[in-house]
């Protein structure tokens, strides 16, 4: 595999060969925003650029999108269009690296097999490559964040989705069929007992996922009409936990059980030491805290350690970055460099 | 890791060397049985001896009853003791390869910390490898079973005990504390919602293990005077199953749903499309087919692919066997051949 993407590297390379110094760009792709950040060849981020994607769901209008703010970004630092030297992407959904596909991404944008890659180097006439955004996360993290030079280590994203990017002995494991990592339709105690069907939120997710959590919130509040507003979302539910709520508590101590059970079964099958919790609900103080004490509680003999993200939603585009530099400029980056290969 | 261990290689065959013909050892010790068989230099089985470890629970008596096998086999096919070239020993727990260690066994021998490598070098003067049992006999399956040529599987045992071999890239992933695959304490639906305590059977273990199923057909026994006898064994139980008896079709239902529970969660991180059943309980054809089922009705997309193991008990004596000659003679074996390191 890793092979194979130093191959389509090099010949991405060779495909858009230009000279002088350059950009490249990294896309964060989520169901509800779209960001962009253009670095130099260092990989420092030197603008940003963002946009709702609320009503957009086709390929060709976010394609625009992303190339309306590739010119925004550029024209920014006063550079040319040709000064672009590639894209690195991070899709919410399962991705063909090696052919530049978007298999499936999630209920919320419902793409099924679309030549993402392709699409867009034609475009945008510059080597793209393409992956799914926990991976590209857990590479940033790799990098730049709290999994610095760790050799193994699970990046767990729980926001509206949930996903995990597995790094082992340096490098992402992205699986037999780029699906390594889907863990939101775990099935642990409490949750669904057989799988969700396709196209629906996975039994993990629908417990514990941002939309989870809030709609069972709402639940609680049309039993209590004492109870704080029902139109919360899960990080505002987690603060009233801290604030001594009690409803809020349980919510909170439910979720922190499923994703410590999550974290425990993942443990079973990989040993590895390290998990870095990333996504906006997967982030949140209170939920971190309370599922490394259950861990430690269940583990005597020390069980995996849990560190918050410190990159926040930087993590994506860092990792963006840092793959798009590898196929812009395979000679000046070492392969090793960007451990996006398995 | 891989380097690691062939520098291991390396030096135990240095410390060792011997000139002439020869003949490897492979070694399945059993929480009940100790299983021996001796090969020669191309993995051939020439000679087997086995005993119960019933009454045995020391480590130097256990080295001491494999010293009596091995002469006993070297005696049947007229070999000196000088002929031994090596032993790859498959043992019931956490296991060191690299250090030559059993970190821990399961509750039913109860070791800790014990140099077993070092402990059998010295009283039988030949380089010895040991590695968990599970994962010698995904090498085993790897090489001379039904993941033949698979770059990716996992082997699944279910007998007393739970455990899985996992095979990613072609290699054993033992894991950052030579763990990974100890998945009998995995938490399904239905199964303990917190983990089982140090020292004793696993969540998962307890309910779809050898001695777990058998508990629950005795408490269900009790229930009906009616019902079959109630010292079956698991394997019995799902017999009697086939057979059409009510109670025992509700135990092989429920041990099928978290054995395809379980699969689906290894699945989900690993992406992985083969699972090889090994183990008395994991091997029943009744067992094997209706998880497969399952998982086929959970995943429309094609979800991984059950096979029962054809090698049965010997998987564990041909990948030690495996494991031997690559620490025996890495000249004429490639180091690829064994695929055991990380």
């Amino acid at each position: 595999m890793r092979q194979e993407i130093e191959q389509i590297a090099a010949a991405e390379q060779n495909a858009y060969a230009s000279t002088g110094p350059g950009y490249v760009a990294g896309v964060d792709l989520g169901g509800t925003n779209l960001r962009l950040a253009l670095a130099d060849m260092s990989g420092r981020i030197l603008a940003r650029w963002s946009s709702s994607t609320a009503a957009i769901r086709g390929p060709e209008a976010v394609i625009q999108l992303i190339w309306v703010g590739v010119k925004s970004m550029l024209h920014e630092v006063a550079a040319p269009p040709g000064a672009l030297r590639s894209i690195g992407i991070g899709v919410p959904g399962i991705t063909d690296v090696k052919n530049g596909i978007v298999i499936a991404t999630s209920y919320l944008m419902g793409w099924r097999d679309i030549p993402l890659r392709a699409l867009i180097e034609k475009e945008l006439n510059v080597p793209v490559i393409i992956d799914n955004d926990v991976n590209m996360a857990a590479t940033g993290e790799q990098w730049f964040g709290n999994a610095k030079d760790a050799a193994d280590f699970v990046f767990l994203a729980i926001g509206t989705g949930i996903g995990a990017g597995i790094v082992l002995n340096g490098k992402l494991h992205r699986g037999n069929r780029w699906a390594a990592g889907e863990i939101g339709y775990m099935l642990v105690p409490g949750a669904a007992e057989i799988p969700a069907k396709s196209g629906e939120p996975g039994a993990l997710e629908s417990m514990i996922g941002g939309e989870g959590i809030k709609n069972q919130w709402q639940k609680l509040g049309s039993l209590d009409e004492s109870a704080p507003p029902s139109e919360l979302n899960a990080t505002e539910i987690f603060d009233r936990a801290v604030d001594g709520n009690i409803r809020a508590k349980e919510l909170l101590c439910q979720s922190a059980t499923m994703m410590a059970q999550t974290i425990y079964n993942i443990s079973l099958v990989l040993d590895c030491p390290l998990f870095v919790l990333g996504g906006t609900v997967g982030m949140h103080p209170a939920l971190c805290d309370a599922a490394q004490k259950m861990l430690d509680q269940w583990i005597v003999s020390g069980g995996p350690r849990l560190v918050r993200s410190s990159l926040g939603t930087d993590a994506q585009l860092l990792g963006s970055i840092c793959a798009a530099l590898q196929i812009a400029q395979a000679s000046i980056i070492p392969s090793a460099v960007c451990a996006n290969s398995d």
